[in-house]
């Protein structure tokens, strides 16, 4: 049974992630980065409650603590002197929350621990569609990565796959319904840990995702 | 004044790269990565060491916890339950003491903190010759980390330079030698804190270099 390690932030295209990678029958490892962001704790809840939901064993569940982001700052999400901000409108500029280099800290993690538990399929939730400003959501950037594992990696035939790239949000939430992923346990907002805000960045792009999808957010209603 | 940044580890191919780093007239910042090998504390030493020599101010510095990596585990370095091996001649093989996918976590966060304060170049003392073995010591896996940095990072001119990755150790001593490099603060034993044990391949690797470079090794009157 081929093994696949899915990053599960915890939000919704990270959940669909997982689904998918259920659905191409891999034994699931899931790897979860605590990297200081403000609502680190109740990121960690959801991915816990995902993987208690689909019983994945213990032994197939690590949480990396990242928080040493804060020392190099320079992002709202960890830098407690960077306020997060309303949602600004659509733009091809490079939000505040973007953390300097972040999905290539965190792939290079996810690709040591396939090394060592033999994962030959890493899932990553990226997705451009919504995230025009984040310069490595693009799908150039994911070939690129999996071209340095084939030239930096031991394990030369792990591969990056990133099921949801080209998907826009609304059909990231029907994909989800489809492989019935729990969407009732992710957690997509930047700001609060009790009830999402809704006027981040993450809440107001998650909503629409729903209503453009004429689904019913399981969130909405807690 | 152009920034840059070295990956100072405290060996002796690091603290050359600060040679040419200041050879090139650039502002430096070192970061040193504490990342639970055996020897941390001792190479932290040379690192404090090496820049209080070139009196490199304490907010151009930065070290990085890094211990998570034991939680990943399977190497040497990080792994209590994997002993150091002595020096087991040179070959093709992948040794224990390597960390899966190391290089491209350290240069991850090394672009991740250049984006931060502006640096342009970060040096790493990778060097090819005498580390056939490691898969990320390749010059061809350093263009790819410049292509992934233009993909993916913000920063898009940032680039990984690599001044002794076509250097056998001997002319990387000649080299130190005539950038005055204090060769006398740098450590690369993997085992003891105290003296150099002469035996694991980092010891056998550096004696070796001042051998056949006819230099005698300021460590080796310690």
């Amino acid at each position: 049974m081929e093994k696949a390690i899915v990053l599960l932030s915890g939000g919704m295209d990270s959940v669909v992630c997982v689904g998918e990678a259920l659905a191409s029958k891999a034994q699931i490892y899931l790897l979860h980065m605590n990297y200081g962001q403000k609502t680190s704790e109740r990121e960690k809840k959801s991915f816990m409650d995902i993987a208690h939901f689909y019983h994945v064993p213990e032994k197939n569940l690590k949480v990396i603590d990242m928080t040493f982001l804060r020392q190099i700052g320079g992002s709202s999400l960890t830098d407690e002197n960077i306020s997060v901000k309303n949602f600004q409108g659509d733009s091809l500029h490079i939000p505040d929350s973007y953390v300097p280099f972040r999905n290539s800290i965190i792939l290079s993690l996810a690709v040591s621990w396939a090394e060592v538990v033999g994962a030959k399929t890493l899932y990553i939730g990226a997705n451009h569609e919504d995230s025009p400003g984040y310069p490595d959501c693009r799908p150039s950037y994911y070939s690129t990565f999996n071209q340095l594992i084939k030239e930096g990696a031991k394990a030369q035939d792990i591969s990056i796959v990133t099921p949801v790239i080209h998907l826009k949000k609304k059909e990231i939430v029907k994909r989800g319904i489809e492989l019935k992923v729990p969407f009732n346990l992710s957690w997509s907002c930047y700001k609060n840990s009790e009830t999402p805000c809704g006027v981040c960045d993450s809440c107001v792009i998650r909503a629409r995702g729903f209503s453009e999808a004429e689904i019913i957010d399981p969130l909405s209603n807690v």
